[in-house]
């Protein structure tokens, strides 16, 4: 049987990486490959109290359909959320939907023909080049250091490039380098995305999980035209397996998204909203989310440790003031798939760098996660 | 501010039918509208059961990342429910989905280029027809009697539309009809398919809601070559708020419907998935669909006596042995939607046939929902 297959599904495949953590789910394995929150610090026991609270008040409304924008004191709450990282928005302007996976899913649809260009940092989010592929765009990398990516670059690209449809960026501590964008650098980025007509995706699902340093103004502060799409997640804060996330944008962009959302999935899991609205009310929700800025940042300064103590001193590294990963450069003759090939073997796993690039990867890098192993563990996979 | 959309996002927009069903949520609405089950009967007790269990045995898993295919013990309860009704599965061969819904929309990314052909009954379901316009496809429509598609115009179909990509069916009281494929058709439709190389996707979240009459094999059942996708959903015989549905393919088509999931929201709720495969294993959900029919063949029965009595006698109507739908079809002359006009202003509403037909309606037609109301608000809705 011949499949009648669209173009876009003749070039998918089942990625590497998919591969590559598939090996690492072994419990016999030490992985600092994927992107897990701490397990163990998932809030059972408040979760339960609020299933129960919700199922005894609101049961029926609870396991029913429910509008595609999504539960009204849920999206108050994150209303409140966005105002208390300086974004005013109103429920209006939010739109819950199933992780912030699908704001990269729903993202391509709205914008992507095939051909067109997404302007990107470079690395960047590995699911997020999956999610834009679906679309056949072509990705220009905008080169990144320290700061996060580099303004004069991203400049010239938007010269080279004015017909591009939008510059995605996860401005605090990106996946996979860990980086934060400078101040000056977020509005400098606004002001260019004014002066060439440019959507701003801006990803930001680790913000919440500052464990140092001073928190910055999200990109989306600075948005004067509404041409800034914000979208974020429960997954780093509360539970990722609630797959709950959000796109704030302006309305004539949300009314689109809405549409394709609602032709997507219908709308967000009902139950798994009110759940997390409850927990909200009933819970104290930053208190929770200090807890695990403190286990992280533990985390991070051991493995900061060992990457001092046991690496070579010519290997660099990034120096996270939150989120999730360390992101390594070796010496440029090195292949990090090389390495990751010899750390399995000790039952050690990481992501070897090549699929965070879309177009040419440098395969000297790699991406260490620190939140889903405790210290022991970190120092046993580190050690040599 | 001028926003570069997609070619795709500048024909979507807020459908009628959105807008017409936001209005029948209003309370005091006696609501024929919508497709939603009676909600008195969610199970919220056991739910509440379920969840607690969940959280207590595996609340960390539970609330974790999971893999895109889906929570194998879920995927076993589907196997055997799929074994139950003639269709021989492993769960190798099933995908847990945010919905049925997510079927049709990973259906049209995995088969529609633009302008590609999609072949389906007329009418059919109104968002199954807005999933797969994601994909600019055009529709050739498939007449149908009171036993389904009518096999003599699908083969002319075929033969005119040779490169046409799929067949989309719902074979167990369809949407908007409530009519049923008859068993001979069934068979004919996988020999067509056979012999055009024509994938079919089979949509059947009613077929487990059979309230009358026998039982037929679905057209899954009889497929030799592979070639049948089969969708459906817990919506209709547990809790539509949890959005759980599944896919059923051979494994070249699974394997892309699962790198498309990935790239859509990573995975479907891992808690949710966990709570519906504990209430199957401490509970009887064959009892409790029971008690789903018991009520729906009542509620119909009720709707078809105001039929009886209180419509004109030229008024044509189908009469299903399960599912939510009864279709009505009115003189040649008389527009539904100034029906509809008619009827809010008492108070009470139903769906136009419109949006069922992807090209050219039939406006003398409409559809009502009789599993959300209970029998004195039908005979009150009813009643001229």
């Amino acid at each position: 049987m011949e499949i009648k297959f669209s173009e876009r599904a003749k070039q998918v495949s089942n990625t590497a990486t998919r591969e590559i953590l598939k090996v690492t789910e072994k419990p016999e394995i030490i992985s600092f490959a994927g992107g897990l929150p701490a397990p163990e610090l998932f809030p059972v026991e408040e979760i339960k109290a609020a299933c129960e609270a919700v199922l005894n008040e609101s049961g029926e409304q609870a396991l029913q359909y429910s509008t595609t924008e999504g539960y009204l004191p849920l999206r108050q709450a994150i209303a409140d959320r966005m105002e208390a990282i300086g974004i005013e928005t109103t429920t209006d302007n939010l739109l819950v939907i199933t992780g912030s996976q699908q704001g990269l899913d729903l993202t391509g649809k709205l914008f992507l023909d095939e051909g067109d260009t997404v302007i990107c940092e470079s690395p960047t989010y590995l699911a997020a080049i999956n999610a834009f592929k679906t679309y056949n765009p072509n990705f220009v990398e905008v080169p990144m250091d320290e700061e996060g990516m580099i303004m004069e670059e991203l400049e010239q690209t938007l010269q080279a490039s004015p017909a591009a449809k939008f510059i995605y960026t996860i401005p605090d501590f990106q996946n996979p380098t860990g980086r934060t964008m400078n101040l000056e650098r977020r509005k400098k980025m606004v002001e260019l995305a004014n002066r060439y007509n440019m959507i701003i995706v801006e990803d930001n699902p680790y913000g919440a999980v500052r464990f140092a340093g001073e928190a910055l103004p999200p990109v989306k502060h600075f948005d004067t035209e509404g041409r800034v799409v914000y979208l974020s997640t429960f997954s780093k804060i509360f539970a990722p397996g609630l797959r709950l996330g959000w796109i704030c944008a302006n309305k004539a962009l949300l009314e689109k998204y809405v549409a394709f959302k609602q032709a997507a999935d219908l709308h967000t899991d009902t139950f798994a909203q009110r759940i997390t609205a409850k927990y909200i009310e009933l819970f104290d929700m930053e208190a929770h989310i200090q807890k695990i800025k403190a286990v992280y940042l533990s985390r991070r300064e051991k493995m900061m440790e060992c990457i001092k103590s046991f690496f070579p001193k010519e290997i660099r590294h990034s120096a996270p003031e939150g989120g999730l990963f360390i992101w390594i450069e070796l010496p440029e003759q090195i292949d990090s798939q090389d390495l990751f090939d010899e750390c399995l073997k000790n039952n050690v796993a990481f992501v070897p760098g090549k699929p965070f690039f879309p177009n040419s990867a440098r395969n000297n890098t790699f991406r260490l996660n620190y939140s889903n192993m405790p210290e022991d563990r970190i120092v046993k996979g580190m050690k040599p």
